[in-house]
């Protein structure tokens, strides 16, 4: 049992809607696609053999894992809570798999329950209410911190460490006991986590360094939180190793990830499909489009260097919840979005609906079902009313959640978007985008190599006050 | 202190980016705009005499909040945990409140430090897993299920409520006992819900005939759950209605939901900017930004009678966290965006961030600040960043995060979302686009009534071998 894409739904010419933005996709666009997702195949093999994507080699590093399985062995029985200090690829990659892979409500659940794992929390922002509400709730003597930032310099990540390790100070007292709170996921060489680690006997795991933030949950990055908290990586990682050798194919209709990365691309591009919509039908899997979304916005959105600003809009939805918030939208509004749905099959528990004993009509129809039926039908519901209304859609059949699928699910998005990179002519590795806040925020903090960006940001234009209200 | 929205960064032509969709907005479109505000304004004042638009009058519907304050009352103690069984409208807006009005973590604190308020969980889906879980971990014994449908048919509503039901019924014995185990928010005279309440004694709470779904958090639907976890939902109806007020003019510069509705339907419109992101930077409005996208998605995307699809696609961000995801597009990838900042003045609580002992230089700059001033800092740079690259964006200064604030938030999008659909000649108030996926889901259940349903389900193409991988 692998992971199925059925791609039916996203050839709509004899439906197409009224007000369609671009056009629809027919299947002599797919064919003709042939050649440019050949040219992107060979361009991701080239680059691989060059060293640059380490992702793709992380289903067999088993030294890197080892690091991991190491680590997470020796912490076993010594904290009731895992704390995540990590922003942007560093947070999504473990809430993603806590929700995918660890019984619905984690941290609500007992220890006994739980079976002797700890709790994990992720804190992915520099909000004070939240930092100050978390940290002052847990047992810090029986609490873990797990620093993640590839750079080892990130500025939210930093500050919350500081905090961190001062409150552990605290409650435990300084020197060798506190640091026996930390771990550190970082460069394997660079940067101010490395060197802490260096000097205060920090443990310290690798990111390795030809693997960027956003395709790093294979690495301890993810891999961590997750063996911390008794989910089997080495699954994850053998599902993810088997949707490599799965893609080693130059024919899109051969390849999961190639037909991914060619359908939307073409849908975008061709079509004037630029809002694209991953919906999964489980909770489970709703913290795994939040993941998505980072992946494919920050590796397409990107300014080309003949200067094009190009890059689908990645957009998380969550069915049933979302027929009762944005499908209307995606059924009715312009036609400039693909959806993909995320099926699941067999679920973990289901749970009958009881036939009302009291004489209402308008519910008859319900009693005697599942809810994973009634979960199951909705999506087929949706898909088949968006093709019939001309609205393209997918769906990647997950057979079941685990460990096995969201290592393939991983994988094929991962090589999707660097296939998407190459056929959208950007780097799809790298966020130059965001240097120039960045610099603006070192600016305002009178960091001292940031007098540039203090300049330029005293030419901004002041706010006007006939502009407010 | 009241809301603020300064809208300086919407024109950007002077530096407008290359690759720009559509154009730039100028000041010219906004003066230009004023007549057309002006007819939406009165369109939706005329609508409002004609006892449409209910929303507008809950501010002042004393009696239904007492309603909720009565009943609220009478359970005070009797509960560790209330659970809204609902989806979309009637799950929304009770997330949103808990999370903007109740202390980070509320569910994961203690009785005490809850001051004996209980927990508030919102089953918004119909995952088996999910309910499963939560319903296996709670003491039914003092639950309190809270049954939101409008239409008092909702399919998942009524899953969720049958299920919920037999559960405390094997907890606490049927008959009495089990029903007063939960309250009803549904329509004043029709539905099944009604009829249930009416048979068996069941409190039932009204939402009024002319308030739609992801219009009514102002009614039980929202302040019921809102009062029964403690918060002062006097304060938010009084928020709502200093917003009423403030936006009683046919100038959007002095009508703060005109200005928002006006700005976003001329980005659109005229400058091609189709996704609309709304970017708190407050983990507390997190959530509240999900409850918007609900508004703006259903309310916009239709179908006009001349057959053009309309609306924009609403995006929910969070500040800090998603300049690590989604910033890089917002700003590098097409210029099809306008992003509206949350920007939050006093915080509850502020943590400093601790001088380093050790000699670290690249994170000297971060010690003395605090993270209140981090997260400032960090939202006015990229915004400034954004206006420097010629990407529109306004920012909504939100002095305090208290019941006050959200009050006068939700009324002035509410407002702008019935201003909008004037603007755009779009019915704001139904959804008839989800028609179609429910009939077919009714088909495929069995419901008696959906034949015809059925008989265009079968007539759809089968999957196509050829287009799956």
């Amino acid at each position: 049992m692998t992971l199925r894409l059925d791609f039916s739904n996203m050839f709509t010419a004899a439906e197409d809607a009224p007000g369609t933005v671009g056009r629809a996709l027919v299947p002599g666009d797919w064919s003709a696609a042939a050649a440019a997702f050949g040219a992107a195949f060979d361009a991701v093999a080239r680059a691989h053999a060059a060293g640059t994507l380490g992702f793709l080699d992380l289903p067999g590093d088993t030294a890197l894992a080892a690091q991991t399985t190491t680590f997470a062995a020796s912490t076993r029985g010594r904290f009731g809570d895992v704390v995540v200090l990590g922003i942007g690829g560093s947070a999504l990659g473990p809430i993603a798999l806590r929700t995918a892979l660890r019984p619905s409500g984690w941290n609500a659940l007992s220890e006994t329950t739980r079976a002797g794992w700890p709790r994990l929390h992720v804190l992915d922002n520099v909000d004070p209410e939240t930092i100050d509400a978390l940290l002052g709730r847990l047992d810090l003597a029986r609490t873990l911190f797990v620093v993640t930032s590839k750079s080892g310099g990130t500025a939210e990540t930093m500050a919350q460490f500081l905090i961190a390790r001062e409150r552990v100070r605290a409650a435990v007292g300084s020197g060798v006991d506190s640091h026996a709170h930390f771990v550190f996921v970082t460069d394997p060489e660079k940067g101010a986590l490395r060197a802490l680690a260096r000097s205060h006997g920090v443990p310290a795991l690798d990111v390795p360094a030809n693997v960027g933030g956003r395709f790093s949950v294979l690495t301890p990055v993810g891999m961590l939180p997750a063996a911390l908290i008794g989910i089997d990586i080495g699954a994850i990682l053998a599902g993810a190793g088997a949707m490599v050798r799965r893609c080693d194919s130059r024919d899109p209709g051969r390849n999961p990830a190639g037909a991914f990365a060619t359908l939307q691309w073409l849908a975008d591009t061709l079509a004037g499909k630029h809002v694209q919509v991953l919906m999964p039908y489980a909770d489970s899997l709703r913290d795994f489009a939040a993941w998505f979304v980072q992946l494919w916005a920050e590796s397409l959105g990107k300014a080309r260097p003949d200067g094009r600003h190009v890059g689908p809009t990645p957009l998380a939805a969550l069915g049933a919840t979302d027929q009762h918030s944005q499908v209307q939208l995606f059924m009715e509004g312009p036609a400039d979005k693909t959806i993909t749905f995320l099926a699941v099959g067999e679920r973990t528990t289901d749970v009958e609906i009881p036939r009302a004993p009291e004489p209402i009509p308008e519910l008859n129809y319900l009693g005697g079902h599942t809810l994973g039926e009634l979960i199951g039908i909705e999506q087929r519901a949706t898909a088949g009313a968006l093709g019939r209304r001309g609205r393209p859609n997918m769906t990647l059949h997950v057979p079941r959640v685990d460990a096995g699928a969201i290592g393939e699910l991983i994988m094929l998005l991962e090589l999707a978007t660097a296939y998407a990179g190459s056929l959208y002519g950007v780097n799809a590795f790298d966020q130059p985008g965001v240097e120039l806040g960045k610099q603006f925020a070192y600016a305002m903090l009178g960091r001292e190599d940031a007098s540039a960006a203090r300049a330029e940001w005293e030419r901004l234009p002041a706010p006007d006050a006939r502009w407010s209200v």
